[in-house]
């Protein structure tokens, strides 16, 4: 067999101990956040069925979903005509019965449909996972990531909003990742935009362009909303938006105004009112709340809240969080009227924040507390019962597998950045005792075996 | 869009709470022992280049692999005569230049090549996540399934088998499984035999025979060695291996006669030797460590030690681990002389057999400490200071969402199973007090809230 340079396929990574490190220390504070909030963690496979996962992203999503190709003779069964005329979207689904899962959500909702007898509800759970995207790999985007979701199904209650708000305070104080801004909107607010425009039918288009104002300005999103066929008076009217500044309850005075004659610009005030109050009297640790009313995130998905968080400010990075409420996910598989509402968190994101602003304790690379030196058979095995009695104490130690050369076993030591190595030469191994050296200070001192104790590791 | 009754891929499954609690369980062991052993984690994307993992697994692997389809036009460019032809063992190369892990080893030597500059040899990693196969399905089979993989690499020291035996017994010591059977032998033991039967040639159809005498005894070893043209007086040599009882170091002492011509074997009993005074000296906690010669596991790949663990007696279960030192792994890559030796946890295995004799605590599935009790509005806000208190002690809480009914939030706090509820209604919220129920004895008591402690919840 030819030798092969080993490469990986692209926009997928290894994680070495230290990136590893670094990533589990975010997704375990997640993850301890989301228990304390009484999500139950769930697992779903890799792949589902082509069709569970087909026509549920768009026509975009359905390119970007990785499908695995049947095994066998996949071949056989094809329609003829369509493989004579290579007409690939319609051999997919012959030679295809399963694709990697594109997102958490729609796995959710079909688990979800699958299980609701044995399902309690309301059914509040996390789900920390992989998921495959084709996309063109960039800086930041990968075609294998983490998503990290929570999610209720099964209560309308504002309650399950004002908890997620909490959540996410909750997990960026516990990453030490203070001053990010949760940005909050509500789907409702945006109908009655459109509605008090008169553009009710040109909702996405006139949501997708204000979606735009942080990048390109309100002169851009006037152009966007002018070449969608959205009248210049039409636009006027909604102006004061663009300029919606202030506190929370200064906008959303503002936008009573505004959506005075809406009933469903109203109920989205109401709502956004309802969260915004009970935060303030509960008080976040860290985090801002705050209005944002050109928020939209897959506006087709969110019937109610929308969620998104950003860095703290001075760092350059976009939105690090994100989620809503959907009010009908699972009638796709059948199940109606459950209503559900969930955040994610950016792991890939976070981490970058992270370094950025040089948050990760340094301790988290540190992999061992105590390097055993090998001298050679009758020493090792000295130190090997030294060995169990440190582990049985919760250490992390290990035996240097060869006697070899001091200068070898010290420098793997200062390599693996251990601060501890213990020495069991002959004489240790008669006076049944070991010689203890702190890496960082040098120090050395002699302790009897029987005098063990974890305190001398610190 | 027709609404799809929901299903899953065969040979995939769901995992809800209550089962990932176990899961979770046995992997949260697993892990901290790697750990308190040395080995660093890494992990891999699911999806490597076709050409990393064919030809790795054998041509039975090669089918199993689950190989994905390239994004966009995959027919465009494909040989035209083995598109007429259907030819489907030269098309899949040619529409599919991805495939998903089938192992965790040969991703790992693929990482310890690529990353050779970056890497401390002696290299150990611990890796735990899923692989596929495209295996038929059956009990205790499936397409997705978890590995749990700890391998050193860059030492030829039998520290290494001495160290991975103890860490069989220390994680399923901590499991309380206790009384599994380490199975230890060695390569050169198999080469040794085939060696002084002078059957070199046939070592494999000797082995993968010799292997089965646990499941077709010694008259279907002795029927499929002559099949495959070893002769009638190569067995007679040979038989009294079949018979081959006692204890380890009996056991040893009759191999020294067997092998006393064979260099190769007497190698492998040397070593051998070494592990089991080594673990004499050390003793293991729970485990047997016990040599069986039939052992063979994959033979091609190991070079050394081979490991495999058997259920305690009474339990009928395949194996829930195995392992061995392979010589030249990562040469398949380009880089030559780094010996790897390590071990492997079955989850699902071990899940069945932690079922069967009860082993998981109880209160593994508990996901709440406390309900609240939902009251109203009012009620609700003030329930969510508590809350918060109650998270920052670290217990599991949550508010149920709606103000239903009592009994209905009382049943939900059944069916979770949550042992305390605590009350705030409208007396409560002036007295700035709360109702704490123990939902096993049935007790009330009430408490303001600055008296509010852990250990009351307890």
């Amino acid at each position: 067999m030819a030798v092969q340079k080993p490469s990986l396929p692209k926009g997928t990574r290894d994680f070495s101990p230290t990136e590893l490190a670094k990533r589990n220390y975010i997704t375990d504070k997640i993850r301890a956040e989301f228990i304390k909030f009484g999500f139950q963690p769930i697992e779903t496979p890799s792949f589902e069925n082509y069709e569970t996962l087909m026509g549920k992203y768009g026509e975009e999503g359905d390119r970007l979903i990785f499908k695995i190709l049947n095994s066998g003779n996949f071949a056989e069964k094809v329609n003829s005509t369509d493989w004579e005329t290579k007409n690939v979207s319609k051999l997919t689904p012959q030679i295809c019965e399963k694709a990697l899962r594109y997102d958490l959500t729609v796995p959710f909702a079909r688990y979800v449909v699958q299980h609701q007898n044995d399902i309690t509800f309301p059914f509040k759970r996390f789900q920390i996972q992989p998921v495959w995207r084709a996309d063109r790999p960039q800086k930041g985007r990968f075609r294998e990531f983490y998503q990290c979701d929570a999610d209720v199904v099964g209560s309308n209650s504002l309650w399950q909003e004002v908890e997620f708000v909490q959540l996410y305070d909750a997990v960026f104080t516990s990453l030490n990742l203070k001053g990010v801004t949760i940005k909050i909107n509500n789907r409702k607010i945006l109908s009655g935009f459109a509605e008090v425009i008169g553009e009710s039918e040109k909702l996405i288009d006139f949501t997708v362009a204000l979606d735009k104002l942080d990048k390109i300005g309100q002169e851009g999103v006037i152009n966007e909303m002018l070449s969608k066929g959205i009248s210049n008076q039409a636009i006027e009217k909604i102006s004061p938006i663009f300029g919606l500044r202030g506190t929370f309850s200064e906008k959303i005075n503002l936008l009573k105004e505004i959506l005075k004659d809406s009933e469903t610009g109203k109920k989205g005030i109401e709502e956004l009112e309802f969260i915004e109050k009970a935060i303030t009297h509960l008080s976040l640790q860290t985090a801002i709340l705050d209005l944002d009313v050109t928020l939209a995130r897959g506006l087709n998905y969110y019937t109610g809240a929308i969620f998104e968080v950003a860095a703290p400010e001075g760092v350059a990075m976009g939105s690090i969080g994100g989620g809503g409420r959907y009010d009908d996910l699972t009638s796709i598989f059948g199940l109606k009227g459950i209503s559900g509402v969930g955040i994610s968190f950016g792991l890939d994101r976070i981490c970058l924040v992270m370094e950025e602003l040089n948050l990760f304790p340094q301790e988290i690379g540190d992999t061992l507390d105590v390097l055993c030196i090998n001298f050679g058979e009758k020493e090792a095995l000295q130190s090997l019962k030294l060995i169990q009695k440190l582990r049985s104490l919760g250490k992390k130690v290990e035996l240097y597998p060869e006697s070899a050369k001091m200068k070898k076993q010290m420098t793997y030591a200062d390599k693996r950045n251990i601060p501890f190595v213990v020495l069991i030469g002959e004489s240790e191994c008669e006076k049944e005792s070991f010689i203890l050296k702190n890496m960082k200070t040098g120090e050395q001192k002699e302790y009897l075996i029987t005098e063990m104790r974890k305190e001398i590791f610190q």
